[in-house]
């Protein structure tokens, strides 16, 4: 690993992922686990990034670039917010360095919208909008959709940032199919796709009707009571009702001008180009894990060139 | 208590009301208690009835006349549903005899709307709303907003039902304030009433964009980080926006002909007035714990006149 110039680090509230990086920008190795902020809070942010430097065998003293929950405040190193509107590349001025340490370590903001009737953070996706955007959209309008825990909805105009909503979609889902009355009808649900009919119906009339949405969930439990609706049926309609909402009101409020650009992978991405293709909404989508691996790329070479 | 001529019971998931009752409908005794149908099924259904009438010293052999969740599937004796469209009085005609008691005690069916696109389902509030409705709306429409773990909003026309829905409200209030990133904010909050601000402009934002309620929740977390809400405040407006959206749900479907009933009690009903209020929709109060009372005892005269 003689070729690695600077170690490259993802570092969410549970999840961790990070890279070692050559002066080219070529991947030369790279570790994922769940030593996300929650676990990094109590083991210690130096002893985790370590650990996994040394499973890399990578040189001593290399510079390391973060991302993500590690700059919150109950993070490592509080590294602030950048307020929008913003240019992406102001995110790459406001890196904050990690005292303390012998390798120079930094952290890069997050954004704040700090308007009084819709105040909102991020911290992570600003690195993954740059890496996502950075290459191919330097002009014209995006809305930015990177769906997860808090989907983030980003209206970016020239590389700048005008504007960005979080949704509690994929938390809610979860805290409904674990802890409401519809753990009943989703327990023992298989494994569903974009192409369940429950899911695709689910988007659409939540899309349609958003303002019925708790009522809409509450269906997934009398169509089971009233017509034997399956677990799995059940668990793709709970999805469905969440993700068709959250895209009424993120998509009901942009731009038609501007192209919807999906930042997302796997199971999850997947399930959103099915909504997207059941809206008739047309959109292009990025590798998420790509993007931000480019992020930190740039932060890097503008920081370091 | 020898002028005891029957037993009126409101026997919900969680709660159980009873009430001894005269020939003529006066309330000489009256019982309440948690044992609801999740506690019965392990103690026994009879088992809670008689430990409340012997509470009262009643005369034994009387009859008794049950609505709510005691005649489900997993309750005492399952009373079926009556299907919608129906008029009130149908529900008195499908209660049902529980075999194998020494007196006689009957539970009343609940309701049913078996439409593929709207299925929905309700037991005891069939008879609030027959208590509530049969005395002064016996004509015209009136749009019933009934309030609790899961709201119900029935549309009646001449004591017909012509169509309902249910709105989980109270059940998500409760998840999300325990299980979600919310419950930081909102711990420690104190009590608030429909008088809030912060309440209030949750209602109107709400009800005018449904589409942005998961982001609306959001910036329940955001404004505590950006603008310092406080924990009461916090608890309002996620209180606020999940009435609003329900609101929004149930009226904007609704006939503008339609009378808005609020059947309520305590402090739940006392915010959804000052939600309407807030939006600036007319409506009359009924109380609920009377209405349901009220029902019993319309069935009562009914089975045993």
């Amino acid at each position: 690993m003689s070729d690695a110039a600077y170690v490259a680090v993802d570092w969410g509230t549970t999840s961790f992922r990070l890279w070692l990086i050559s002066q080219s920008g070529e991947v030369l190795g790279e570790r994922r686990s769940n030593e996300g902020m929650t676990t990094a809070m109590q083991t210690g942010f130096p002893q985790v990034l370590a650990s996994h430097l040394s499973a890399l065998s990578a040189p001593s003293g290399l510079p390391v670039i973060i991302c993500g929950m590690a700059g919150a405040r109950q993070g490592w190193v509080e590294a602030g917010y950048v307020d929008v509107p913003a240019n992406l590349a102001q995110v790459l001025d406001g890196a904050v360095r990690v005292m303390g340490e012998t390798s120079d370590v930094r952290i890069l903001p997050g954004l704040a919208q700090r308007a009084a009737d819709k105040p909102d953070v991020m911290r992570g996706e600003e690195t993954q909008l740059l890496g996502a955007l950075s290459a191919d959209y330097r002009s014209g309008e995006q809305l930015v959709c990177m769906p997860g825990t808090h989907s983030k909805w980003v209206n970016v105009a020239n590389l700048e940032v005008t504007g960005f909503s979080t949704f509690m979609t994929g938390e809610l889902f979860d805290v409904i199919s674990k802890h409401s009355i519809l753990s009943h009808a989703v327990a023992d649900a298989g494994s569903f796709t974009g192409d369940s009919e429950a899911f695709r119906t689910a988007v659409s009339q939540s899309y349609s009707n958003p303002q019925m949405a708790t009522n809409h969930l509450f269906t997934v439990r009398s169509g089971q009571l009233l017509h034997g609706l399956s677990a799995t049926d059940a668990k793709a309609k709970l999805s469905g009702t969440m993700i068709g909402l959250e895209i009424a009101g993120a998509h009901s409020a942009a731009s038609k001008m501007a192209q919807v650009v999906l930042i997302a992978s796997g199971s999850l991405g997947a399930l959103y180009e099915a909504a997207f293709n059941a809206l008739s909404i047309d959109f292009v989508t990025i590798d998420a894990d790509e993007a931000v691996r480019r992020g930190l790329v740039a932060a890097a070479n503008a920081i370091w060139h």
